[in-house]
């Protein structure tokens, strides 16, 4: 029954156990594995090569598409198996290796990786790990849950391994839009203009000659975490939703808005669940991870189609989607990460794109991956891709959290992902502010008028006028830009 | 001789003296200017609105394609004419006002300006103020040296006074290629895949009654500076060609490169120039703006073609490109730079990026903009919208200034331009350091060992060897991090 999922013959001897497998991967290796926030991973081999890499001190370059499930990665971390890892994780065990400088992380832009090792300016793939539904008879392979960076891998990668994955039906065969752009300087129009277009192949074109290893698998994705809204999700999602209705009336949007990029998390979530009981109609998302609201609003009536790089949903949602494909196949698509997130198409399809914050300062710079300046959390994601060449770019955060120990809403940010010229609009949960078209000084006291917490708005105004006594473009205090978070180390806490 | 300029006889009445047509700017106006880098700018309009806007107060918000000539910004500035100006400058007066805090100045990407008016992100613009070489038949207008958002003014002011240059030979008519991208949600592809495509009109739609007002001008632009090449820029020149030398003995690259971009300046004018006794050959540009040594190269056989929005050259260099326009017509076009600076052509180009820096960090952030982080110089200009989506982004700069009072490489750039995710490779007249495929701790130390000046480089490896220790992913020791500027603002030096 599984050997039907390998539909080449001559690829049938290739099937042997993970352990196995995973001696193929060598020390020193550059692997390339699936997975993107979660889905599509990689569930036996990596995890097999975590235990062989303890017991022989192996270490790998690991790069994927984004995070991976089954805490694959914390394993990894935790075996001291990864020298290097790119270009996302989410993982605690990892996320402290990484801080403690014992694994080296490369956080980069998800549309630019596979950028990077079509033109050179990676290192090369030694071996690819991919996660399929089947092999079918030209040895090109379908992928599951998500669609990454294993176009990339398959193509460039000189040795792969196969994880079929029996738990995934096969009927995923079709929800894949699989699309590589040519190499440099012969590179052709990306043919996209709509979230729905579909311009390229079903699987992804796999040299069988290069397959060392077949591994079958049968277990699904690590269900998402579905966070129960608060009541500071409810009020951002509320202040976003207003706002829209607001442009809408000002005649800047239509009732169909523009296709809508939401990061991960429980005020995406909130904001997209806002527009079930909304005017908003025939909704379309241009995203990378497409969670449990998406299929809410399809089942809603409100979003006619979605495009990302990877389902990642709740164990229910999981069911309700892929036990009944066929009611959503026309629905979503999935795409190669470096289709779904680059730059030309969000400029040309002219995204909404909102993404979470770990903090923001006065002038409307945005730190979205640092603790206090040195300790990352989780990484840039797509965030930058889509911030940047979005055609509204918002970012939300809490306005203070810890019993308001800590503001989030800050004079300069200990880490900048995102510059004041990539974000129109920023929103807490005490409000939104609309920085289109004003200058620093103006987004400033936008900013301590709609956005920081009471506690701390008379401290920021004070900084700021302070600041704007000495003068400046961006005023500001340099022996005082940290001192909020200075204060927090030592007092526990940010306020004065 | 002039009026034959006005090749729709209905608006030759239209012509007036450029104090009457500045009449027509009304306080509180949002204008729309041409001129980018110096070049097609108004030279009698806008002048004439600075006279009378000082003897009756009058203010406007001024928007143009980039920096203007003939000290324009500086009299617009010094008259008070200006409440807030956009999306770049270079003028000292201007600069001490928006420093000061009395004009508002929005820095922005400038591939985003025209995005954001046609989006209505931005307000409406009431009057647009355009230099042309001629106005055709139909009533659209042929622009002069520069394209800059001029075809974005043409379509969205309320009204439009032409400045027609007759200094500007009629010739020029072909050396635009002016083309606008649909409005969202219907936008098209910019079937643009190689630097010389030419992918539009030749000259600027526009409806003939919206013209109040043409006013003759004779009067070149501001011929550039031309800085002679010392020993700094000519060290940064060679490290750089040295490293494209080696990127093609290693075969990630041609003979021929990649299309080039190139900031302004005598960093670029040097690597340029490099190319002249060097293997390299049938080079492209796909740019902002063509300086001397864009027609240099030319001559010397060894540049095919240069895509940009404007030509800002020396005097002599205007002679020879503007004198004998058969001799290059073929061999460069002039974009909107909503076109020339757009994130999906810099990406599907393949473009090679460099631009210059005020400072960078230990970890590749870059400062392109900001004095001590409050105070302004010019802008970002382009710099954003190349380095996000280059094949290559490299980054520029001397090691140390002021008779090395002042260290270019710190501990932390006091304002963050362009973030590490979106800088390949740091060059200053010390050395290169290729940060490509490194996480942070790795590209701080290759920071230090090749970029900084010698008598910074154990104070910058103290830094770094104490974050270390405290640990992190981006190791900071954030009470110290500014330490550098301050003791410049208090001792005059950044030196321990």
């Amino acid at each position: 029954m599984a050997y039907e999922r390998i539909r080449l013959a001559s690829l049938k001897d290739k099937v042997m156990p993970a352990e196995q497998a995973a001696l193929l991967i060598k020390n020193g290796m550059v692997v390339g594995s699936s997975g993107f926030t979660k889905a599509g991973d990689s569930k036996a081999v990596l995890p097999a090569f975590a235990a062989r890499a303890k017991r022989e001190n192996l270490k790998i370059t690991l790069m994927t598409g984004a995070s991976l499930g089954h805490d694959t990665d914390g394993k990894l971390a935790e075996a001291g198996a990864l020298s290097k890892r790119m270009p996302f994780q989410v993982d605690r065990t990892l996320r402290n290796k990484i801080n403690a400088g014992e694994v080296l992380f490369i956080d980069q832009h998800l549309s630019e990786s596979a950028e990077l090792l079509h033109s050179k300016n990676l290192p090369p793939v030694d071996i690819a790990v991919i996660e399929v539904a089947f092999i079918d008879r030209d040895g090109s392979i379908v992928p599951t849950t998500s669609v990454g960076n294993s176009v990339t891998f398959a193509a460039l990668a000189k040795q792969v391994i196969l994880e079929i994955n029996t738990a995934v039906s096969e009927d995923v065969y079709g929800i894949h839009d699989i699309y590589q752009a040519e190499d440099y300087p012969h590179r052709n129009v990306i043919p996209i203009v709509a979230p729905w277009n579909k311009i390229g192949r079903k699987t992804i074109p796999l040299d069988p000659s290069k397959v060392v290893g077949i591994v079958f698998t049968d277990m699904l994705d690590s269900p998402a975490d579905i966070a129960v809204a608060d009541s500071k999700t409810t009020a951002i999602a509320k202040h976003i939703l207003n706002f829209f209705e607001n442009e809408v009336l000002l005649g800047h949007l239509t009732d169909r808005l523009l296709p809508i990029q939401a990061g991960i998390g429980k005020v995406a979530n909130a904001v997209l669940m806002g527009f079930k009981d909304s005017n908003f109609y025939d909704l379309t998302m241009f995203s990378e991870v497409l969670q449990d609201s998406t299929f809410d609003l399809i089942d809603a009536g409100k979003l006619s189609f979605a495009s990302a790089s990877s389902v990642t949903v709740s164990a229910d949602c999981y069911q309700r989607v892929f036990g009944d494909l066929q009611k959503y196949r026309e629905k979503f698509v999935l795409r190669p990460q470096n289709i779904s997130n680059t730059p030309g198409l969000i400029r040309r399809l002219g995204i909404i794109a909102i993404n979470t914050a770990i903090e923001f300062d006065l002038y409307g710079n945005v730190n979205s991956t640092h603790i206090s300046g040195s300790n990352i959390m989780n990484g840039i994601g797509g965030s930058g891709d889509f911030a940047r060449n979005a055609y509204l770019s918002i970012f939300v955060t809490q306005a203070a959290s810890k019993e308001n120990a800590i503001s989030h809403v800050l004079p300069m940010v200990s880490h900048v992902d995102h510059t004041e010229h990539d974000v129109d609009i920023l929103v807490t949960d005490v409000g939104l502010a609309d920085l289109r078209g004003l200058a620093p000084r103006e987004r400033a006291q936008k900013i301590i008028d709609n956005c920081v917490h009471p506690d701390y708005k008379e401290q920021l105004q004070s900084y700021f006028s302070r600041a704007c006594e000495r003068g400046g473009h961006t005023p500001h205090l340099l022996e005082e830009a940290f001192s909020w978070h200075l204060r927090l180390a030592e007092a526990g806490t940010m306020k004065k």
